[in-house]
């Protein structure tokens, strides 16, 4: 009844150990009122679909990713996993479809990218539920279910007396007594690839939208004589994401998940709803964080270190007994050595400063390398940007960095080296060397006075 | 019974489509412990007064704010809409009373100014619940009711078998089963002006406080057999702001309205209870902010503009596909370009910034104008103030200002000029031409180290 | 049974006026993973224990600490109040028992550091009501008790139909039956000094870790015939701190109440779940704070002054009608004079800011005393440290330092100098003097077109 790209192959037994996720993400997401496919929406810094993936990559053999025609860029974020593009939107019983010659002859979930924060361990009962030997408790198809706080229009899952699934009946055609179950479809199944494949065929499409909905094989297997059982899950899990309101409090789930493992591991989050994670930040046990900390992706921080408040750290290592922020701003390349100190309004790029090294305020390193011990003083600059190219700036152990000194790279200076404050070094400096490059002060008594005077007296004239 | 200060006008039939909003904003607010009328504490930025100001006139025919003696700025922040004065706080229908003459011949609704999250939907209910035909849904009188979820002490609404309502009872007046009724009074109420003029100059004030109440109008209305009908509302639109604990609540319930509307029209939030909007921001579709942002009044963004984590605009505009922040200040009259950049620890302050010019770093532009495509290096600070009068800073388009130069205004930059980092500029420089203004830089061999030991032996010394 | 490091002293009634609070702080936090000892985890910057002796010494007139061995830090932390080491950690009863010397003869209450939230007001109920009189309200033991949300597996508080305390039955040995009543027990105990040490000797440890629990020491009591009242307080005040998540819940809710409490004074807080305060933090009526506001230990603000969003504040004092921010960074020893002003990315330490002073933008002010309507210029910063020594900056009365200077410490501004922008000030400058350090601009026509054609040659050779 629904045309696949791929031949259908023949059924076969299920041996555990054999199992295929099938994504669905060619959604467009229109809700969202964004030129982004949904699946690439992304939560705590990653794609939508790359949580997804990597959950589902943590418990099945293969993962196949449904994706929609000109989206090149899904393609390669789902790489090494095989994607298959679903040319025509027929719905989601078309859309698994077009995988079928990829399901193999294990076992095959169909899941979701708009439902990327499912568990590892519930696609784990999921599975095990479908695969759950002969007799009784035997089930040929299994579906994720979820009692949500609001039920609302979810289709409604209705069991028989012995538990098993009888039907699903969606919102529109539910009775009172229906719509009164507050166990409700989150329209994810598993079942063997070679049935699966079968009742995906025998879905139909004569429904208001003419599509073919995967929610339909329940009511086929069942016509068959399928044993259909139910997994529950939490709500949190299996909620999806259709707009901006619900992307937002899809993030906030995950930000809580992220800030409450982050404690059990030692960290100290003093106000842990004020501290944004990325999907892969690593925080050592015994740091500490201050409120309102951004962590952009490639963030470690080793034990013992402190992030002040106001920090917006991305693609860094801060290492051990370092004391950032507050308001430090480090940016992609940059490592901080050992008890090393990056204060306020001090933004480092692809930086390395060494172990004890300080840069404390109002300073703006980029392409650079600090020794170790070396300090650097306020409102220092690197000059790292010709207008075409970037140039390194080199300093090397136990310098003295002049406060407000102007670094043109590239340039080099050596060790034990001393800036003069107000400096623009231009040439290397060599190791215990002094450098300065300011002018003399000149005082001229009463000159203020009389300019104050004359900028009062213009004021005056209007 | 009251005296007002006009005399009493003859009352009228109610035509629809006249309609008189009167907003009593006398009250001090002495709960509120500030120098501050009530009516001018702000949310969201603007006067609370200014936010049901802004509902009623999208309601009603005409407003009339009635305000206590020495509220001029009240009467200011009111206008053009009218407003009369209650000399003496003698209670609410006392207030309402002295807007009596400017009543008009339709239907009045008296609001207070401490009850400002009231949405214009409602308001439409109230007035079309107080028009609705003859017969048994007739109502001579509508009053606002919700059901909070803790009733405390408010009075509470009896109403009778037909679902109109009987009578108002104070808590204090209550008993056990009508305290145990969840319905209470929010005080809001609507009648056709000549009538509701005669029953309040029918309430009385004998009472603990000798003051005149307008929930009396109820027991007026009903013993001259008005039928009285209550609208409910959701209980965050109808509660008063009474504390200072009361305003942060409905400042909270603002920010969600707000931070909901834009994302539902495709604003990306990343945190959404992070960011901080004004009644009047303006953010386009395919906008994204990122946590801890704060925007006062008058800001505009364009499409596809990104606002990073811990900025804070005022007063400016930005272009289509601009970059701001982490950490940048925009204050009022700034205006950024297509595609511009302003990064890190950088001010803008009534500086307008070309298509694609770029101010990444640590930087103050005060009073100019910066060309498209224009580098402003890191550290740039424009000297805009000689104690006295401000200056204007001119730079052309592609110029490149070198890091940590000064710009002391007035000054003009040509197109394509170029600032050698470092640089004190105090003249003009032309179009192409490169400016210089430092010093030599002299090394001195071994010096440093000279300099470490004399301050050893010093410290050593003690 | 359990060997006390001091002899068992003579029983005594209980005279009212003398009492005496034992604090257990032995507890290492093994479930805190941390190198600090759980009672000198921080809540709203200051030890947790330091919480509570702060609360029993208000309500109590002796404050005993009950510590583990290698914890002189938390003995520091506890004086003047005495403390006692509790060599073997054998249990609750036993740490209660090292401190029995110095029961006095009054009454003792046995409180826990992981317990801090506990308020005075709820200290003061438990000892009235071990206090109540003869008769049947006699109580000779009275114990706190809670109705948690989750009432999990806390013991459970039995009472008989007078409502006094049967027993408390452990979690793991209840019935369902008892499993369902909701009072849980919180652990705190007081009773007459005498009594309570007799009954803490008679505790035993026939259990599964042979550890003395304080909890038996109910039945003990019990089993003499004593009455046992139970006290209810509120689950917030009550719970436990186990974990960093625990304590990160705990700080929430101080920081809820210290935020409300402010409020309450007279204190606009437009955000207030974005600002976090210290223990000690002093808001005068009227003051203003903006969202994303860190207060560290030590700061007053006077009244009218506002703290804007972003900003940082540790031990300082802000004058009345100053504004501070956004992104001020004010370090401990920095005092603010009256409608001083001190604007973004502007850090101070050890600095005093004389009245109407102004520090806007990008500086930097450390060891620096500034004086009254002095104008400080965006980037200025003083070179307070050598390497070795830190110095101080002194700047007069009505001077203006032009943007960008630098001042090498010492040195000494006189009153109404102007210091050209961009100098290097090295040495003092007198009275109305005009100081320049400064290099002369010098403009090379084309010179900036021809270096651009020499880079972009460059990158085109690659």
């Amino acid at each position: 009844m629904i045309n696949s790209q791929f031949s259908a192959s023949s059924s076969g037994l299920s041996p555990t150990g054999s199992s295929t996720a099938v994504l669905l993400a060619a959604g467009l997401g229109t809700r969202m009122r964004s030129a982004l496919p949904k699946a690439m929406q992304p939560l705590a810094g990653q794609p939508m679909l790359s949580h997804l993936i990597a959950s589902a990559a943590s418990v099945f053999d293969k993962v196949v990713v449904v994706i929609g025609p000109d989206m090149d860029d899904v393609a390669k974020l789902a790489a090494p996993h095989a994607t298959v593009i679903q040319h025509d939107r027929l719905g989601t019983a078309h859309a698994a479809l077009q995988a079928e010659n990829l399901f193999g002859d294990g076992d095959v979930a169909v899941l979701y990218a708009d439902n990327p924060l499912i568990s590892a361990e519930t696609m784990e009962r999921l599975l095990a539920t479908q695969r759950a030997g002969t007799g009784p408790d035997r089930a040929d198809l299994a579906l994720l279910a979820m009692r949500p706080a609001d039920p609302g229009r979810y289709g409604r899952v209705i069991t028989d007396a012995d538990g098993t699934v009888r039907e699903i009946v969606e919102w529109a055609d539910a009775t009172e007594a229906e719509r009164a179950v507050g166990l409700c479809n989150a329209g994810v199944l598993c079942a063997e690839a070679g049935r699966f494949r079968e009742w995906l065929h025998k879905v139909g499409n004569a429904n208001a939208k003419g599509e073919y909905y995967l929610t339909d094989v329940v009511a086929v297997a069942r016509s068959e004589g399928g044993i259909v059982h139910a997994v529950e899950a939490p709500e949190s899990e299996l909620r999806g994401i259709n707009s901006r309101v619900e992307l937002a409090e899809a993030e906030a789930i995950v930000q809580h998940r992220l800030r409450r493992e982050a404690m059990l591991s030692g960290v100290t989050l003093t106000a842990p709803e004020t501290v944004f994670f990325s999907f892969d930040t690593v925080l050592e046990p015994d740091v500490t964080v201050q409120p309102n900390v951004v962590f952009g992706p490639g963030v470690t921080v080793r034990s013992g270190a402190e992030i002040r408040a106001f920090s917006h750290l991305e693609g860094c290592e801060v290492g051990p007994r370092a004391l950032v922020g507050p308001y430090a701003r480090l940016r992609p390349g940059s490592t901080l050595g050992e008890a090393s100190h990056v204060g306020n309004f001090v933004e480092l790029k692809a930086t390395t400063l060494g172990a004890g090294a300080k840069a404390n305020h109002l300073t703006y390193l980029g392409d650079s390398s600090i020794g170790a011990g070396t300090n650097v003083g306020a409102g220092t600059i690197t000059c790292n940007y010709d207008g075409v190219f970037k140039h390194r700036t080199t300093i090397g152990e136990n310098a003295f960095i002049g406060s407000d000194s102007i670094l043109v790279a590239p340039v080099t200076i050596g060790d034990g080296a001393l800036i003069a404050a107000g400096s623009v070094i231009t040439r290397d400096v060599e190791t215990d060397s002094l450098a300065v490059a300011r002018s003399t002060q000149v005082n001229k008594p009463g000159r203020a006075a009389r300019f104050r005077a004359a900028l009062r007296a213009k004021k005056e004239q209007g």
